[in-house]
């Protein structure tokens, strides 16, 4: 069978999502607890790789497994017992033998946040905080430039080991909330450091150091120096993965698609 | 000279307030930044211990030395480029050579918070959750009981080394906002884990195991079996402190005083 779990988790405890050798990763985490679980060794795939010290509101995973001895009812309660309180499992269900919770999500949505003034010690994990203002007017300007299929060589991060760099951004636009500036980003697929890259260039261009324009430049050149610095992982989340045929509020998987 | 310091601190990367060997607390960590900050060693004192894990929106403490060869306006400023971003200097000001953080506050306020629902990765070490909802006006009236100058020695740890028992609570109630409870208790001053037992004894007269009667019981007899729980120090923070004299928002030190 095939289960598909959505999962939250506070990325500054782990090295990342993905498995690397000698470091706790959320993926590692997980799987850890799932094949103690279930007494054989079980791996996951997940919808989105964050980076090390990235959060996710909402990411997806799944596994195989003969028979689940737990009924899939219980799974999600059975197993935030034995997670750490940085991972929840927010839901758990089976899903088709073919379902892929990477090659199904057919969109991420990221949103960057950052805190004009003081560091408050509570959100240091979950923000970038900036002394000064910025033009949140254009840099929302050179966010609506991100739209559309384009090759994003030029925001991405020098050992990202992707194959193709044309992703497509369907989404794109930065706001002002009080003292908080939101980046929202959804696209197909994402490049490595991709967002960061893109909100350290957003930052520059609301700090007046570049036109909005930068953005269609640095598209066309494909030029990484001419883009902003990669900020934090501190301030981004995985806000949701768009799963086609999965109803994400009530996380019903129509089985007929 | 007398250096007076408002600070706020994330309490869950810390042993606590006060220096321990072996122990990384608030105390001992920044003692040790101004002792290389000022190349002498200082030793500061602090308005409100707090325990493990608990921690301070704000707080104060004071430092006494020869001269500051930084102007005293600008003492915040490079203080908080010194510290981790889990302690916050608020601001920094020149008291009477006569001050003492501990003995010069009249009043400390605490509060603690409740979540009702799941465990939420973002907020784990600033909540306690609880599945259940709790009876909020119950244990409104139980917290009024607390009002008054009362010995509490049936609201103490074990451990607690306080030679006298005897607190003034000032103001102490109970509200909820949306999922969130809020239990408020001012008092001149507290006994090791008071706050603490407090909640733990309210969450039972919320759960209907006893009648808001109980904590004048437990008062009454000084008894810390009939007392709750301790509960995690993650809900609990020191909200203010009250310093007669001090005009907490302008941060301006009445010398006249």
């Amino acid at each position: 069978m095939n289960i598909l779990c959505g999962v939250s988790y506070d990325g500054s405890d782990f090295s990342g999502w993905q498995v690397q050798p000698g470091k706790i990763t959320v993926q590692s985490v997980i799987e850890e607890i799932l094949t103690k679980l279930y007494g054989t060794k079980l791996k996951i795939v997940g919808s989105g790789r964050t980076d090390s010290g990235v959060h996710a509101f909402k990411n997806y995973f799944n596994f195989k497994l003969e028979k689940s001895k737990i009924p899939i009812n219980k799974l999600c309660y059975v197993l935030n017992n034995l997670m750490p309180h940085s991972i929840r499992i927010l839901s758990a269900r089976e899903v088709p033998e073919t379902f892929n919770s990477r090659y199904n999500a057919s969109r991420r949505i990221y949103e960057y946040y950052i805190s004009i003034g003081e560091v408050s010690p509570f959100l240091r994990n979950y923000r970038l905080f900036l002394k000064k203002n910025l033009d949140v007017e254009k840099m929302n300007a050179a966010a609506k430039l991100l739209i559309g299929t384009n090759d994003f060589s030029g925001f991405k991060a020098v050992d990202c080991k992707s194959k193709n760099q044309v992703r497509t951004v369907y989404s794109s636009w930065v706001k002002k909330n009080l003292n908080e500036i939101i980046i929202h980003i959804e696209a197909n697929a994402f490049l490595k450091n991709m967002v960061r890259i893109i909100t350290g260039t957003l930052i520059d261009v609301g700090k007046n150091k570049n036109a909005p324009e930068i953005i269609s430049e640095i598209i066309f050149s494909k030029d990484r120096r001419k883009a902003g610095k990669t900020v934090s992982p501190a301030g981004l989340f995985l806000l949701d993965v768009i799963i086609p045929g999965l109803d994400s509020a009530s996380f019903n998987y129509n089985l007929q698609t």
